[in-house]
C-alpha cells in the first residue's frame, strides 16, 4: 500500500484526483499494489469536495509523512513549486509534474537532487499534455541518433491559426473565440507570444541532447504578426503553424527555436488542427515518427501525470538517464540566424525587384505593387540582410 | 559489461547489428554500462561480414553462455524462433523480438516463462516497426480506460491503396509496383489478405485488454476486393484504408477485426500515406492520441528492437505487467457482425431500390443502374442481411 499526494487542486490537480478514483482498480493492477491519495495540497478551501478530508495547507505534513511515496506537482509556476519539489525529493519521494515552467527553468537542479536521493522526477505531462512523448523520445528511440524534433506544441495558438486558415477569421477574432471557449487565458501572452512553446522545446532539446537549454537562450517568436493575407497566399503549398523545433547542425551545435513557419501540405504536421498538438521526431534509424494528441486540458494532462505516478510506483529504482546535465555556457547552441531553409517572402514591390535580391524557386503572387514568392535554401541571417534591400511585409521560413 | 546475441541475420537482424555499432557510444550511455554483440546466429555463411567471427550456427552456444544477458530474436516465423526464445528465457536472458507471428501465436506462453525466470520478453518491434506504440500504450496510458485502438498496421497495403487513391492505379498494377520497390513479397498474401495486420491487432488487443487474442479468432478481410471505382466515389468524404481495430463494446466484450474501411477525411488516419503506419488510441482521460511512423524496413524495425534491448539492460527487474494472460475461451470476444457503423454501399440499381432497404444518410452517386450511398448507423450483421435484398457491389463500414 503506497500513498500519493497531489500538490495543487486547479485544473490538472483536480483531474489527477478524478482520474485516479475513476480508474483506481486498473491503476493498482498496473502499479502492482494498492494505492490511495492521502493528501491534496491547496491554500484554497474546497468544502464541497468529496475529498475535503484530504486537503492540507502545509507542505510539511506531506514531506514528513513517510507513507507518501509519490507526489504529483500540479501547481504551475516556479515558486513555491520548486521549493516544495525539492523538499519532497530530498525525502526520497518521487515527484511527477505537469509544470513545464519549472522543468524548463530548473529541471537540471531537480534531477540532481532526485539522483542523490534515489527517487524519480518525472515530467511526461510537461510537454504535449496527454501525448506520450518524453518516454518514447528517451527510451524507444534511444538506439538512434536524433537529428531534429519539430512540434506544434501549443494548442491555443494552433486553434487560432486553424480558425484563420479554415474560416478566414482575423487573428483578433480567433483569439477572442479561443478566450470565450476557455482555450486562451485573459492574458494570452504566454501562448500567443510563444513562451509556452519555448518552454516545451527547451525540455525536448535538453532531454534529447543531454544539456539544459534555458528559455532565455532560445529565439522565440509568436503568432501575433501572422497575417490573414499570408495564410491565404500560402494555402496551396502549406499551412502557417507555430513551430517549436530543435535541430542538430553539421557543426555539432544544436539550434532550438520557436517561430511561425510555413508547413508544407505533404507534412503530416500541416493536418494537425484545432487544439491538438503533435511532435515529429527525425533520426537515423527510424527516419521519422510523429506523436499526436491533446496538448492540454484537465483529463488529458492528468492522464500523463497519472502515467508517471504509476511508473514511479512500479520502478523505485531511479531512471538515471531520463534527465540532463546543467550547461555552464551556451557554446553548444547555434544562433537562429544559422537556420537554413527555403523562405516565404511577401514584399511591396514587383517580381523584378524581388529577383534583383533573392534566388527565387517559386512565385505565389505577382502584381506590380505586391509580390509573394519562395526562395531557394538560404540562412535566416542572409534572408534578413537581403530583406533590408526590399520593402518586406512578411518573411517566414518553410519547415523542411 | 553485458553481451548481446542476435538471432537471425536477415533484414532486421542485420539492421540491429548495423545500428548498434553505428550508435554504440550513445547506446552504452543510455544503458548505463558497456555493451557488445558477442554472437550472431544464422544457418547461412557470411564470409564477407566484418562481424564474421561472431557468427554461430548452434543456439546452444548462446543459451549456455552466461555472459549473454539480452537476445534479439529477428528470425520471424513460429519455429524454431519459439523454441530458441524459450531456451533463452529459461536461462534468464531477456529476449527482444520483432517477430509478430510468434508474439501473436504464443506470447502468453513466453511471458509466463519470462516471469518464472525473472527476465523480460519485449516486443515493441512486433507492431508498427519504428513507432513506439507498445510502451506508450502500456505505460503512458496506464491511467486510462482505453475504449478503442484503430490502426493502419501494414505498410504494403497502405502503399497500394495510396497509389490507387492518388494516382488512380488499379490494384494489380499498384501491387506489381510495390513488389518492384521491395515493399511487397513475391507471395503477397500475408500482406494483402490482412494476416500481417491481424497479428498486430491481436498483439494490441491482448496488451490493452489483458487476455490473449489469437489470430484465428479475428475476422480478417484484406484489400484484394477493393475497387478503384469505390476509391474514386468516396474521395470527397474519405479514403479507403485497411484498418485493424479493437473496440470495447457496451456489453463489456471486445471486438477486434481487420477490414478495409472508409476513413473520413477529418480523421488524421486518412492522411497517413505510402508505407507509413499509424495507430490511433482512444480513451476516457486523454481523448485520443496517434502514433505515426515507418511500420517496416531494416533500420526502423531494428531501432525498435534496439530500444527494447537498451531497456532490458537498464531494468533487469521484470516488467511483469507488460504482458497478458492466456485465454481459455473466446467468451470475451464479440462477433464482427456486432460492429456498429455507418456503411458505404454501392449497388447495381436505383436510389429508389436502395431506399426500400436501407436508411440512407447521404447519396454519393445516383444513376438508374448504379447507386452509391452512406447508411445511418447499423450493425454489420444487419447490413449484410439487408444487402441480400439488393445487387450489392460494395459494402464497407465507415470508421468512427
Amino acid at each position: 500500500m503506497s500513498k500519493f499526494a497531489v500538490l495543487g487542486h486547479g485544473v490538472v490537480g483536480s483531474g489527477v484526483v478524478e482520474l485516479f478514483y475513476k480508474n483506481k482498480a486498473k491503476i493498482e493492477k498496473t502499479a502492482g499494489h494498492e494505492l490511495d491519495i492521502k493528501y491534496i495540497l491547496d491554500i484554497r478551501e474546497f468544502p464541497d469536495s468529496p475529498y475535503k478530508d484530504k486537503f492540507v495547507k502545509n507542505i510539511d505534513e506531506i514531506v514528513n509523512d513517510s507513507e507518501v511515496t509519490t507526489v504529483a506537482e500540479c501547481m504551475g509556476g516556479v515558486e513555491p513549486a520548486f521549493t516544495f519539489t525539492k523538499q519532497c525529493l530530498e525525502k526520497g519521494k518521487n515527484v511527477c509534474t505537469s509544470n513545464k515552467e519549472l522543468v524548463a527553468a530548473k529541471g537540471d537542479i531537480l534531477f540532481e537532487i532526485a539522483k542523490k536521493n534515489k527517487c524519480n522526477y518525472f515530467f511526461e505531462a510537461s510537454v504535449g499534455g496527454a501525448i506520450p512523448i518524453i518516454r518514447p523520445l528517451h527510451r524507444c528511440l534511444a538506439g538512434n541518433d536524433i537529428t531534429s524534433v519539430s512540434g506544434i506544441l501549443n494548442g491555443t495558438t494552433n486553434f487560432i491559426l486553424t480558425k484563420m486558415i479554415d474560416e478566414g477569421m482575423a487573428f483578433d477574432d480567433a483569439l477572442k473565440l479561443a478566450q470565450k471557449l476557455g482555450y486562451a487565458e485573459a492574458n494570452p501572452a504566454a501562448d500567443v507570444e510563444g513562451h509556452d512553446a519555448c518552454r516545451k522545446i527547451c525540455i525536448i532539446s535538453s532531454l534529447v541532447y543531454g544539456r539544459h537549454v534555458y528559455p532565455e537562450n532560445v529565439t522565440t517568436k509568436g503568432i501575433t504578426d501572422v497575417k490573414l493575407d499570408d495564410v491565404k497566399i500560402v494555402r496551396n503549398m502549406g499551412a502557417i503553424k507555430l513551430i517549436g523545433k530543435v535541430e542538430k547542425l553539421e557543426n555539432g551545435k544544436i539550434l532550438p527555436f520557436v517561430m511561425p513557419m510555413v508547413v508544407p501540405n505533404d507534412s503530416l504536421l500541416s493536418s494537425v488542427n484545432d487544439v491538438f498538438n503533435a511532435v515529429m521526431v527525425e533520426g537515423d534509424g527510424f527516419d521519422k515518427v510523429m506523436f499526436y494528441g491533446r496538448g492540454a486540458g484537465k483529463l488529458p494532462t492528468a492522464s500523463a501525470v497519472m502515467g508517471d505516478m504509476i511508473d514511479a510506483e512500479r520502478h523505485d529504482d531511479t531512471i538515471l538517464s531520463q534527465c540532463w546535465e546543467s550547461s555552464a555556457d551556451n557554446s553548444f547552441l547555434a544562433d537562429s540566424n544559422e537556420l537554413k531553409a527555403q523562405m516565404y517572402v511577401r514584399i511591396n514591390g514587383s517580381l523584378a525587384d524581388a529577383k534583383n535580391v533573392f534566388d527565387i524557386s517559386d512565385v505565389l503572387e505577382d502584381s506590380n505593387n505586391e509580390t509573394a514568392f519562395v526562395t531557394n535554401e538560404i540562412t535566416l541571417g542572409e534572408a534578413n540582410k537581403l530583406s533590408e534591400k526590399l520593402d518586406v511585409v512578411t518573411l517566414l521560413p518553410i519547415l523542411k
